[in-house]
């Protein structure tokens, strides 16, 4: 049976740029589930309304339906126990750690490099809601919170230190294969690479080789995305 | 079999203050071990010649020798697999990152506001070390280090972000009970409340509490000890 995920995408539908969307496709892809991978705008709220809520990722699996990529993890861990494990009940508590990690020092760190290459790419009833929706929350239009983006690099890439530190002594945040708190770091940099040119990450950076291994990983499935090959 | 560990003091025997130091000690209550914690100072390199090396923690188990943090842990965990564990073989590899984090921004933050209240604490003989091997490292006297730290205090506070967020939905980074991930951060808040009067934290902040959590661990084994009560 195949898993449909609802999937943000931009005005061209094959670019697939959600970092929380991306955390579900890589473990879906682990675990090793079919997908159908719908593409959704930030608009279409009426096609997801049947959720209860209004953002993506949402799965519909043989009529269950799960939204919050997080959720979704659990759930496909709970549903599919045979299959490989995304995180165990061990792991679990630590990778909520990485998550808040991506959410605040990554994802908020490429946030003020890429949302005014994001906007860009969107339909055009998309760029009105993400313009309102998001300057009102930055605070700032997106051109002046993304100002200042070669400066801005190079503070982002010393964020990046803890991860760095990591995989110099292990391939992967789950050790010697991935787990999900990869794919948590990984969608941020996914999020980034499916939308943007900027160079985020110094081709000799150890982070640079662990996102390459996870665009190569389940047959290039991030790699062949999309986006730019930065 | 009491394990002797070789634990970092100031002038006052009782003062015991390394992170690393207390990773070990609070790793070794976890694992219900006793100590006999040997006061140390930065100058007594003779006394640690044994280990092959000049750095504390180092710990003797009849007859063993191990030293650095990290390595007891695994080396406690291997050697006695029947007591609390301290962090599974899936748990090792993601508690290596709330290790590199911890070094990079916790301590490396903790730095800026306390090391000129170490050096005070200090025997003469090693202020004198501590003063001309941390002035070189840091490029800078301490004093100017150390300077501001009312202002540094907010971004301290903010870059604990991840841990925070992650304290909100849950007791310990280990989940319903500490790991060795938790004593690794704890370590860091201990060796500035060993040494500082600073006010780390806000008495609001769910890290607060997860600290107090961790003070009154192993019957006020952190907590009873000599420092502030900040």
């Amino acid at each position: 049976l195949t898993i449909t995920l609802y999937d943000l995408a931009g005005a061209e539908e094959d670019r697939r740029f959600s970092p929380y969307c991306w955390r579900t496709r890589l473990a879906l892809a682990h675990k090793d589930l079919a997908v159908d991978a719908v593409p959704w705008h930030f608009t279409d709220k009426d096609a997801i309304a049947f959720s209860g809520q209004g953002r993506v990722p949402v799965i519909v699996d043989d009529g269950e339906v799960v939204f919050d990529s997080w959720t979704i993890a659990d759930y496909l861990d709970a549903t599919y126990p045979d299959r490989p494990v995304l995180a165990s009940p061990a792991e679990r508590a630590l990778a909520k750690f990485v998550s808040a990690w991506t959410d605040t020092v990554v994802q908020g760190g490429i946030a003020r490099l890429i949302m005014a290459d994001v906007w860009a790419l969107l339909r055009e009833k998309d760029q009105v809601y993400f313009r309102e929706s998001r300057e009102a929350r930055f605070g700032t239009t997106l051109e002046a919170f993304c100002a200042g983006r070669d400066e801005k690099i190079a503070a982002f890439r010393q964020s990046l230190a803890p991860l760095r530190l990591t995989l110099k002594d292990q391939p992967y945040l789950g050790g010697i294969s991935p787990n999900y708190a990869d794919y948590i770091v990984f969608g941020a940099f996914q999020w980034a690479r499916c939308t943007s040119k900027a160079q985020l990450l110094a081709e000799d950076d150890p982070v640079f080789a662990w996102r390459r291994r996870l665009l190569d990983a389940f047959d290039g499935l991030a790699g062949k995305a999309l986006g730019y090959k930065v």
